[in-house]
């Protein structure tokens, strides 16, 4: 099966996700939107496959997209929930499938709360133009939102009660390459908060270190195709709103 | 199987999309902070549930979480998703599952975006600390990402091949009972806005109307089981923010 991923091709993104479960997998994969237009890909590759012309029905929202076969599947989290298993990236009882999935949409939750610090007013204006706004979402987030999140995952690796490194279950999953792109998105945005907070946290620092030492996780952050951070996406350093308060 | 529910004992919140399905299932449930704490109920056994000492490891990050047996579910969506099958809210074809599950992390990501209309820059602050960066949010959110997410919903049931008047497959699922919640929240919260865009998603319009008429949701939302919207919940009446904005 050669999966097709549909994302936008010049940001790591909600995208990255799905890129870091594919990588690690080592699933045959296109990732569409970054090929050359006169190869098919490109942006008006993605935005066909959000017209959902191959969907039967299933429109997705927003990228990212993955085509696998005829299907169509839209949302991160639901991505991941259908690739796990077909990767190997998750427990085999259905429980512990639901509770990763739980996890996920918990990551999920805190990446659109990061988004929403740089975006606080909405996506259709620029940064410049919500920028006070965005200032005072920092302050709340970098003091409230992001200690309760980054400990709750710090619990959820202490109370595994199937090993003391991973979040679910005895081995590497999904989760835990998508807590391994907080961390490093986290890291690039907001350095001097998470210098501060990341004492507070040494499983999950632990587990980030585990991830990028991990075979294919190296290679694929050494290659071209790991998309660098920079201000475009949803992790972003912009240094007035680096605020490093804390409790 | 008697299932437990645990969220907010004041609010709709996002605990009655749980209910909704719970309701139109014909479920044995308890929604257990709404019982007196005499009957061990309240917030303390919400809080109990959170704290995750019946879990095994699976702590939830925050309400609602549902108790079934000895498993502990949580995240909304999630919780959707274990339960269709169980309450026959949902297709049996495993890809229509998926779909479905898609679709209701899409109503996940508007209720955020309601939510944070009037939290712009914070839950731990009031709505009156925050409402003029409230105001400038509700402009975008009603001009641009409110009917964007309508529009949306409308061509999914238009385009659904099984049928012109639910979201998913051929009978009433999940899904459907979240729209529904969805447009009675939005006619709550933004009135003369809807009252706007409703001529624009005539289907959307028309399964709220259907569902509202299923016998048991009739029955659920005469009684007293059915909490009030008010300005504690997700879905908040601010007429200041009811820009009514359209393109």
């Amino acid at each position: 099966m050669r999966y097709e991923l549909y994302y936008w091709p010049t940001i790591q993104g909600r995208g990255e996700f799905i890129r870091l479960a594919l990588e690690e997998g080592g699933a045959d994969y296109l990732d569409v939107a970054r090929l050359p237009e006169r190869e098919r890909g490109g942006v008006p590759a993605l935005m066909q496959a959000l017209e959902g012309r191959r969907a039967r029905g299933q429109r997705p929202f927003a990228p990212p997209v993955l085509k696998a076969g005829t299907r169509l599947v839209a949302q991160t989290a639901n991505i991941l929930l259908f690739l796990g298993p077909r990767l190997r990236l998750v427990p085999k009882a259905d429980s512990m499938r639901l509770w990763a999935h739980q996890l996920q949409l918990t990551i999920a939750d805190l990446v659109g709360e990061v988004h929403d610090v740089h975006h606080p007013i909405g996506s259709s204006l620029y940064y410049e133009q919500q920028k006070r706004e965005a200032k005072r979402r920092a302050e709340d987030f970098t003091a409230h939102r992001l200690p309760k999140f980054l400990s709750y995952f710090e619990q959820v690796i202490n109370e595994n009660p199937r090993s003391d490194h991973v979040t679910v279950g005895s081995a590497l999953s999904y989760v835990d390459l998508s807590v391994f792109q907080v961390v490093s998105g986290l890291r690039y945005a907001f350095p001097r908060t998470m210098k501060r907070l990341e004492r507070r946290i040494p499983r999950v620092v632990r587990l980030h270190d585990r991830v990028i030492q991990r075979p294919r996780i190296a290679a694929y952050l050494a290659s071209p195709r790991r998309i660098p951070f920079s201000t475009e996406g949803i992790f972003r350093y912009y240094p007035e709103l680096d605020t490093a308060v804390t409790r």
